[in-house]
């Protein structure tokens, strides 16, 4: 499996797509808006730009991707009015992998720039807007091109499966049952992306630039810790009730493992100073609920639902390169079951890890 | 109708897809080969910048597209090393209408990258890519942030159907039959069309910037000249037979404009004088059969059925906007045969009109 060309998130708006389906990450958007807030506000005072030049990373389609944008230039024209200055230019990048679907967010720009304007007010700077398509461990834009960058719910997908040396029976991700050289090799994958993808940030960032970073992670230090595995665990068990059934071969499911590492608070300070081109501003976690996925009241009581087609519409494409189409209804259907069963009898959240970063020189 | 909303390409690469046929727009690029050539030379020889931005106007989707990328690149390239310098930085913006299949575009940007590094080799510098969904009638690019815009075959659309007092009656474009203030409102929308577009451009491009536009025009002064309308004439002949037919109705046709405005040297060079913000360096006409439009052997002797698809990639979704989508087919039919019959009797040609321009400070 090519990560690059098999991953992206659902596209469109239809009921299973992302857009429709990703209200845990629009929760993390707003929980992260402190740390991001200071971040661009810091940025901007230290430099005051005509142009701020701003890419957010991994920017999926559907009002997550706008929201980001509209909390930034709210921040900024805070800090322009403060200062007694004219709005800036604006120019947002939104990157995602080629499979992202980039036309449901150039066919929404237009609606979104008028409400902004609407909420800002004419005085707004202009604003422009492009779209890349590229994997964020390669370079995707020129040097010292970028003020800001920004990335929410991106970065635990690592570039590829880690190459492993011993088969991870059964399972899908990093669960108690792997062979520690699993662990071993998707903690060298994160290492190696991490770095890749710290250095060259670095040379599309200005001195001064920033980056705010939020990703699934870990509380404990312990790459076992449920708290990181356990959403693909219960995968992996809807997964193996079928291959019981008869209808998934073993072997696909062995040889099926999600391109995910989600790292601690330690993991992350040790690349990052290891890597050696930004400092640490900030460094936090945060915690949110699975039921955050309900999107709607009719669906309240039914946290199971909604967090299986949360998962669909991130993970589908990645199930679609491996098990048969056909199977994807009823792999979803069960995952719901195990999902609602484990929500019904205990507090089931992600953990996220968020850090603020200033390029060194 | 919103030309915003409405204009664009056919997407995807299907049978009356643009991609599958746009090639008299490929011919035309090719034919522009020196002007483009001599001015991107030209700006890279005075500048030398280490990234250079280019962007391409109109850019639809398909082989093209990448076309002018490798073109360009490929002049680049030889003068570098004239200069014995490195190869720069790449930096290309794809501008396109919202409804352009930008998805099609950045699904092929990987192919397309590894075949041009095995055409250049290894030295290649490294090239960012961006798609940019916008009216050019509007500003797209934050100020002074490019060096290099090309355009071929998108500057003769308007950014709206000219404000008509009269009716058009039976023409869907300017023709012989047209009133004299049809003619008057075209020339006029066209005129504010293309000063607005070399004012914004001028924000956009930096000192010593450049531009190569190609578009339909006329080699005639002369407005009603055929050489502009009669592509169009043509098809306006195929929807009064479905008037006659009693299956469109009059009212329809007659309220139905094409946006688009095919201007002679004499008209270009005017407003780019009376705009102020560029110094001509080469303004030419070239002419290209209608016959280019045959993609392969097997069609080669169906000239009609050609231009009738190439003409269908075009205009599709603006006839859609304002005719029953159940008669589209048919439409296209009546027009085939109306252009056989034409292209048997006479020399049918596309003039295109080229002006290569720099900003003036």
């Amino acid at each position: 499996m090519k990560v690059v060309e098999v991953l992206h998130m659902n596209g469109g708006n239809g009921d299973i797509s992302y857009a429709n389906n990703s209200l845990v990450q629009k929760k993390v958007i707003l929980m992260t808006k402190p740390i991001r807030d200071q971040a661009i506000s810091d940025l901007y005072c230290n430099l005051f730009p005509e142009t701020l030049y701003i890419a957010d990373l991994g920017c999926s389609s559907g009002a997550n991707t706008f929201l980001v944008v509209s909390e930034l230039v709210k921040v900024i024209e805070k800090e322009r009015k403060k200062h007694d200055l004219q709005s800036p230019e604006f120019y947002f990048h939104f990157n995602d992998l080629p499979g992202n679907d980039f036309n449901a967010i150039f066919r929404s720009l237009g609606e979104f720039e008028q409400n902004l304007k609407k909420q800002i007010g004419e005085e707004l700077g202009p604003c422009f807007f492009s779209g890349v398509a590229g994997s964020f461990y390669s370079r995707l834009f020129p040097s010292k091109s970028l003020h800001f960058v920004h990335s929410s719910y991106s970065l635990m997908w690592l570039s590829q499966v880690p190459n492993l040396i011993e088969k991870n029976k059964g399972n899908i991700y990093m669960a108690s049952t792997s062979p520690p050289s699993v662990i071993k090799a998707y903690y060298k994958q994160y290492e190696k992306d991490f770095s890749i993808f710290l250095k060259y940030r670095s040379e599309e960032l200005m001195k001064g630039g920033k980056m705010v970073l939020t990703f699934l992670g870990r509380e404990s230090e312990d790459p076992f810790s449920k708290e990181c595995c356990y959403i693909w665990e219960l995968l992996s068990m809807a997964l193996n009730e079928l291959v019981l059934e008869g209808l998934i071969e073993e072997e696909k499911v062995d040889s099926f493992n999600i391109p995910q590492y989600t790292p601690s608070q330690g993991e992350v300070k040790y690349v990052v100073d290891k890597e050696g081109s930004f400092t640490i501003n900030k460094l936090e976690t945060t915690r949110v609920h699975w039921n955050n996925a309900s999107n709607n009241i009719e669906n309240i009581n039914n946290d199971g639902y909604n967090v299986s087609k949360c998962m669909r519409a991130v993970a589908e494409p990645l199930l679609l390169s491996q098990f048969d189409p056909k199977l994807i209804d009823l792999v979803f259907q069960k995952y719901e079951e195990i999902v609602s069963k484990c929500m019904a009898k205990e507090d089931t959240e992600f953990i996220n890890v968020t850090v603020s970063l200033t390029k060194k020189k």
